[in-house]
C-alpha cells in the first residue's frame, strides 16, 4: 500500500456522496468503506476503471473510476482504509 | 433484509477461510466483511453468481457463488453484517 490518505482526503469528493466523508454509506446499496483493506479498495475501484466489474453499482462506479491514475486509486483507498468503522 | 443470520452463520464455512469468521480479511486482498450492509453484499455475491462481476478475485468467487440460492446468499450477508467490524 503506497496511497497517501491525506492526499486522497483532497480526492474523494465525488466518493462521499454516497459513501460519505466517513467512510459509510448513505444508503444500504452503498458499501462502507471505512477500515477496508486499501489493497482490497484498490483492487476493486481498477476492476471497475478497465470495465471488469459489472452488475451491482457498475454503471455508477466504471464512468466515476475512468479518469482516475493507479496513483489516484491508492491515495483515495489509503485514505478510507485509514477511517474507523 | 429478509436474511436470517443466525441461518447464515451456518453458511459461511466456505467464507470464512479468506473472510473470517470474524468478518475479518485473513489477508489484504481479501475484504472485511463484518458491519458491511448486507444489502450490498447481497448485491456484491449476485454479481459474481450471474458472471457479471469480473476482475479482482472473481475467478474465486464466481464459482464460490454458483450453487447459492437467493435465500442462502441473503443468510450469508445477514450474517456478516451482523458483525461488529
Amino acid at each position: 500500500q503506497s496511497g497517501d490518505p491525506e492526499a486522497g482526503k483532497d480526492k474523494i469528493a465525488a466518493c462521499a456522496a454516497c459513501h460519505g466523508t466517513d467512510g459509510m454509506g448513505t444508503a444500504p446499496i452503498y458499501p462502507n468503506l471505512a477500515g477496508q483493506s486499501a489493497t482490497y479498495l484498490e483492487s476493486a475501484m481498477k476492476a471497475y476503471r478497465d470495465g471488469k466489474r459489472g452488475g451491482g453499482m457498475s454503471a455508477i462506479m466504471a464512468p466515476q473510476a475512468q479518469g482516475l491514475s493507479d496513483e489516484d486509486i491508492a491515495d483515495m483507498s489509503a485514505y478510507y482504509a485509514s477511517l474507523e468503522p
